[in-house]
C-alpha cells in the first residue's frame, strides 16, 4: 500500500475502511486521472461505491470510456474525493489550512459490460445523488445504456486523509499577534427544488424536500 | 488545443478567458493530476491564479514537491477545479446529471525558486481562501517558504465546462411518467466563524465574517 502513504501529514492518514467508505459516499462528483499518450489526465466524474468497488461514470465516447475499452485488464488510474469542511485561519501565514477530508484510490478500473450490473451502477450513481432516487425514476432502455461507460475500480488501495480543527492554530511564538485566528466551517447546503417546468405547482416528494449532504 | 477538447458535450465547453478565471477564482481547492514512475497520480491541493498563471501549492517534501524539482522546463501536469451547483432530476435515470462548473489545465509545472515570488504565491494562496486575508496574517518566515513548495503553471491551455439549468429535463417521449425532475440547487455556506480559544469572545474581523463563496 505504499503508494496510498504520503510522505507527510502521516498523522492525517488513515486506511480505515469505514472512514474511507464514509467520504466516498458523501462526495457528489470525484477527479479521475489517467494517463493517455504518456500524459497526465484528468476528469471530474459521478461515482458510486457498491461493496468494496468504486463505480466510474463514464460515456461510451469519451476518451475515458474509449480509453478503458484498450485495457482488458483494466485501465491504471487514480481517483480522488475531497470534502472541504471549513477554512482554518491561523495569525501565520503558513498555518492557514483547510479542514478536509479526502479519498486517494489506486488501482485498475475495468469496463463493466454486463448489461444488469450497468443497470444496477446506472442506479448507483443516482442514489449516490440522492438516496432512494432510483426507485424514483425510469430505468435505463437498451440504446441509453450503450451509451454510458461504467468503470469499476477494486477499494484494496484506498486511503483517507482528514485535517480537522485543532486547539492550536499557531506556533506559541505567534500568539501574541493582533491577527484573528480560528475556523470558518463551510457546508453543502441545498436550495428549494427547482421543478421542470410542466411540474411547476406539483407536490415535490419527500426523497428530494429530505435531501442533506451527508448520508 | 486539442488536449481541451472533450469528444462528447462540445457545447458545454468554453476557453473564453473570462469564464476559465472566474472558476478558477471561486474554488477553494483543485485537483492536480500527474505521472509517477509511470503512474498516475492525483493530489488535491490549494491554488490561486495570479494573472495567466495558476500557482499550486505544495511542500517541499511532498512527492509532487520532489518530482518537480527534477524537471526543469516543468512538470507535465493536469489540473481541474470542479464547482457543483445542483443535483439536476430527470424522470429517465440517463438523464439524471449534475449543474456543474469546472477548469481544466494542461501543461508543464514549474517550480518558483525566487523568495519573493514564493511570498507573492503564499499571499494569493490565502487570499484566493478569504479575500484579503494576507494583510491579516503574519508573512512567511525563511524557515516557513523553505518547507514550501510552489507551482507555477500557465493558463495558456485552459479550458471551462459548465453545464445549467436546461428547460427540458427529459426526452419528449416520458414527460407524462410519474416521476418529479427538476434541480436541487446547491451553494456552499459558511457557518459562525469558531475562533482559537485564546480569542473566545474577541471581535471577529468584517473580513471572516464578511466570507461568501463567490468572489
Amino acid at each position: 500500500m505504499t503508494r496510498t502513504i504520503p510522505l507527510r501529514y502521516r498523522d492525517r492518514m488513515t486506511d480505515e475502511q469505514a472512514a474511507v467508505y464514509a467520504i466516498l459516499d458523501e462526495a457528489l462528483v470525484c477527479h479521475v486521472s489517467y494517463i493517455l499518450d504518456g500524459e497526465p489526465r484528468i476528469l471530474p466524474t459521478l461515482h458510486a461505491r457498491v461493496g468494496d468497488n468504486l463505480l466510474l461514470h463514464g460515456s461510451s465516447g469519451s476518451r475515458l470510456g474509449l480509453l478503458a475499452r484498450e485495457y482488458a485488464d483494466g485501465l491504471p488510474v487514480c481517483v480522488a474525493v475531497t470534502l472541504i469542511d471549513g477554512i482554518v485561519l491561523a495569525r501565520s501565514a503558513f498555518n492557514h489550512s483547510v479542514n478536509f477530508r479526502s479519498v486517494v484510490v489506486h488501482g485498475k478500473a475495468r469496463l463493466v459490460t454486463d448489461r444488469e450490473r450497468q443497470q444496477q451502477a446506472l442506479d448507483a450513481f443516482i442514489n449516490q445523488l440522492v438516496p432512494d432516487r432510483a426507485s424514483h425514476s425510469r430505468r435505463a432502455n437498451p440504446q441509453e445504456l450503450a451509451k454510458t461507460a461504467v468503470l469499476e475500480l477494486p477499494l484494496a488501495e484506498a486511503a483517507a486523509k482528514v485535517r480537522q480543527d485543532k486547539s492550536d492554530f499557531d506556533d506559541p511564538e505567534d500568539l501574541d499577534l493582533p491577527h484573528w485566528a480560528g475556523t470558518i466551517p463551510l457546508h453543502v447546503t441545498a436550495g428549494e427544488p427547482k421543478p421542470a417546468p410542466e411540474l411547476l405547482g406539483a407536490p415535490v416528494p419527500d426523497h428530494v424536500t429530505g435531501w442533506t449532504p451527508t448520508r
